[in-house]
């Protein structure tokens, strides 16, 4: 079964670099046709992605570097220890059920539902009965999912046992890989043909038409992630296909069946427009200084300068993290400012220097039914992490004294007590030993107008921008006003707001990057 | 502060019997209204009752009768333990967040973020400044909810140090109670003064005006109820009247807004109509027979056997639950049937034997939209509680192949597969050692139509009967034959279906409970 993945492919650093840059943009392009399909029509799907194989396989980077490439604000990468105690009281999969991913989100699954199965039978803990018990248990989960549409790829990263050898001797040698391998990873290799036995008879009981097993070559780091990258983009896009044909097909059937249907939703469209050109004559005055208004927005730098910084930012934060992460210190960052400041870029060349199963990116939007039934603040109590995690929130809680305020969804009275109530739940965050960092990447009102007109112009940026940006961007003034009263009402020693002069890329990212690891360190 | 609970306040048998069932009756009026509130209007709110006070006081047993009285569908109890590790992984306040009843219902609080400031304090753990800071917390915590609109009450249950000292004597000599009455409930008999007066500090800092504590006689069981009933009544109430105020001025503000608005609406709800009076003209023919068909529905129970046959029932039950309890043996229920079946019924008179903090009642209503993001079995996983409880299901997953495939809501394709998708599920929970039993509680169609009249009758019970119900009935023969479909695909030996002629709700309700005590007899 698993020859063919020994057949020491390879891919040359040139072609690797050549391909890279095509890939990543494909997948940008379609994960912003996964979130349209989930924005405007029902019939979206989760995707969900999982990996297998021996322990050097590449596994874990794979994940990372798929991580790297997508936007992780749809994505999540689970992985599994040992049930905690709350999970040993119910029933095995409840983990699992409980993390899967939403229509349109993609989940990244390392360790998962099949870690046990198959050490229990390596370890023979399990006889074969049972472990094919296991394995139909597996089969009639992933069946479910499938059923219900949700899009599963499965992936075993193989390497021969001499393979598997010198990549994990290969990776001892090196002291920022060293401690990847565990006492664990070389017992597993002393039993690999017990290893290998299970892992055929699960890839052949549970390799199915909608949940289909391939066998990825782990030797060589740039084949693997070109491999696995190019099929999970291709099914990706076929699964989008086959969506959207259906959806024309039931497009046409409803078209026939709901003419008085639309013609009050046309009403209703109409009347929404003329609202928006009302609010676009409106003219705001300008505040007299905002602490914004006083950035020294020009702020640069050079390329060469840039890669440089950010391989020594991003290297410096890998290790500094996996310090904190031995010391159980939790992060928090949250990211507001305009849109298009690049809050996504920044928040990207951080997720870049970690391990994808120790962070996670929480985009914010508007909150669920669920979550409007509670107080505001208790959706964001919810996505806490477990200890030595980093939280990533694009968009935050910040949105009561932004948005809210703003456009008025939120009464003054609201607003303001808001800041007291932020104030005592960032202060219960950084009690506990959490690292708070808020960042405010800002850029001047012409920087976004011309990287808007960009957006306009790339095929697979368009997404991106929508006619609320522009509403948004009416209001500058106002939202410049608020985020005065913020950083005053807000800005404390324990959780100060960072000012990011976000007019050059570069600059920006670096800022961000490296304000984390200096934080970081003195908390260490 | 504590002299005006030590009178020896007492309420005779004869007056509470005379008051408890006025005092049940305005409680479900005032239930129906939150739910009113929260089904037609957006300004509806959380009720948060905190229970506190001495060992012995009677906070259990209040928090159990006020779990009689009101209708537990909407009725949550949290009592909270030593965190657990995930708890310990994030701040502290994380699990109350997490517990919040969400609008439209009640939570009931023991031991709740009083517990641990106050223990700490008796024990001497925190100087009088730590545990001011900790009570400033809960301050802040309880003002941002009652801001956010929750209505929040606090009771103080009261006992002397001699009348403490006489009521843990007289638990302890009745074999049914001796096992209420721990070792730590004699240490904190000793520090007696240390407890008295940190709990004299925490009233004084923590009674506010919307959150307000109430000391209560914890003497005498009648009493101490009817008080605390008659607080939570009046509450309750007043702050609808406050609210529905509200309600009405901005209504009235809104309507000067809204004419076009409005006139959309009608012609929908005018076109809505017409569908119901289509559906009412259409007949389903009568399937040749089916399992509910050929039950005895004439089945009674004199009114002098349930009494005694019913207080038989729930003492066996509480001490088999008092047993798997032990044994971390898990219980969960579902209860379908047609409407106005008796299934509510049914479930207070199982959780009137129970203890609140052991047991959980889920009504399952339309799904949530980040339920609907999910498949349809995710949001009964999220739901699965921690070892040893009970979680009563009204309605369930079965909904999938009754109302979704009646309706038209799920495909053939989904309902016919929905039924090994339940059977794995279940299996999944009884393979983890949790006793399933599924109830059909069942009623002729001529009985249900008294009912429905009846309910038409009732000032209080009206709420209950809504258009949809009538719609339904018209199905009548569609979900007859849906339910056999159901009993010959998931009726298995370890998750059997119970029917239940329920035509007669005294048989109905003692073969409700003493098939649950039979099962579990036999599982212990």
């Amino acid at each position: 079964m698993f020859r063919t993945a020994e057949l020491g492919q390879k891919v040359s650093k040139s072609e690797f670099n050549q391909r890279e840059p095509l890939l990543r943009q494909a997948f940008l392009e379609v994960q912003a046709n996964l979130r349209v399909t989930n924005l405007r029509v029902n019939s979206d799907f989760p995707v969900i992605i999982l990996f297998g194989g021996v322990d050097g396989g590449g596994k874990g980077e794979t994940v990372n570097i798929l991580n790297e490439w997508m936007d992780p604000r749809w994505l999540i990468t689970r992985a599994y220890d040992e049930p905690s105690d709350e999970e040993r009281d119910r029933p095995e999969y409840w983990r699992f059920w409980r993390d899967l991913p939403s229509k349109g989100h993609i989940g990244l699954f390392l360790s998962s539902w099949y870690s046990q199965p198959v050490l229990r039978r390596v370890y023979e803990t399990d006889d074969q009965a049972t472990f094919d018990d296991r394995l139909d248990r597996i089969r009639a989960f992933e069946k479910a999912l499938a059923d219900d549409g949700a899009l599963i790829l499965k992936f075993w990263m193989h390497l021969s046992h001499d393979a598997q050898k010198r990549r994990l001797k290969k990776l001892e040698k090196d002291p920022l890989t060293s401690w990847r391998v565990t006492q664990q990873d070389w017992e597993h290799w002393e039993i690999y043909d017990r290893f290998e036995a299970a892992a055929e008879r699960t890839i052949m009981r549970t390799s199915t038409g909608t949940a289909p097993w391939t066998i990825i070559e782990g030797l060589d780091p740039n084949y693997r992630s070109l491999t696995v990258g190019g099929i999970v983009h291709k099914e990706i896009s076929r699964h989008l296909e086959v969506i959207s044909k259906k959806k024309i097909l039931q497009k046409e059937l409803e078209a026939q069946l709901t003419a008085t249907a639309l013609e009050i939703k046309d009403a209703d469209a109409g009347s929404s427009d003329a609202e928006v050109d009302d609010a676009a004559t409106v003219l705001t005055p300008l505040p007299s200084a905002t602490l914004l208004s006083s950035l020294d927005m020009s702020l640069k730098l050079q390329k060469s300068d840039y890669k440089k910084q950010l391989q020594e930012c991003q290297a410096r934060l890998n290790q500094l993290h996996r310090k904190a992460l031995k010391k159980k210190i939790s992060t928090i960052l949250l990211f507001e400012g305009p849109d298009a400041a690049g809050k996504g870029g920044a928040i990207r060349r951080i997720t870049a220097a970690l391990d994808a199963r120790h962070y996670q990116v929480i985009p914010i939007a508007a909150p669920t039914d669920e979550e409007r039934a509670h107080h505001y603040l208790w959706r964001f109590w919810r996505h806490l992490s477990r200890a030595g995690r980093i939280n990533i929130f694009d968009r935050s809680w910040y949105g009561r004294v932004l948005v809210e305020r703003v456009e008025g969804f939120a009464s003054e009275a609201e607003w303001k007590r808001a800041f007291a109530e932020i104030n005592e739940f960032e202060e219960q965050l950084t009690e506990h030993g959490i690292l708070l960092l808020k960042y405010w990447v800002h850029i001047s009102k012409d920087e976004q107008l011309e990287r808007f007109k960009a957006r306009e112009q790339t095929p697979h940026k368009r997404w991106k921008l929508t006619e609320e940006d522009w509403r948004n961007r009416e209001k500058w003034d106002d939202y410049e006003s608020a985020v005065n009263d913020i950083v005053e009402h807000t800005s404390t020693h324990t959780a100060p707001w960072v000012l990011v002069e976000g007019n050059d890329k570069r600059f920006s990212r670096i800022k961000v990057i490296s304000t984390f690891c200096d934080r970081l360190e003195a908390m260490l």
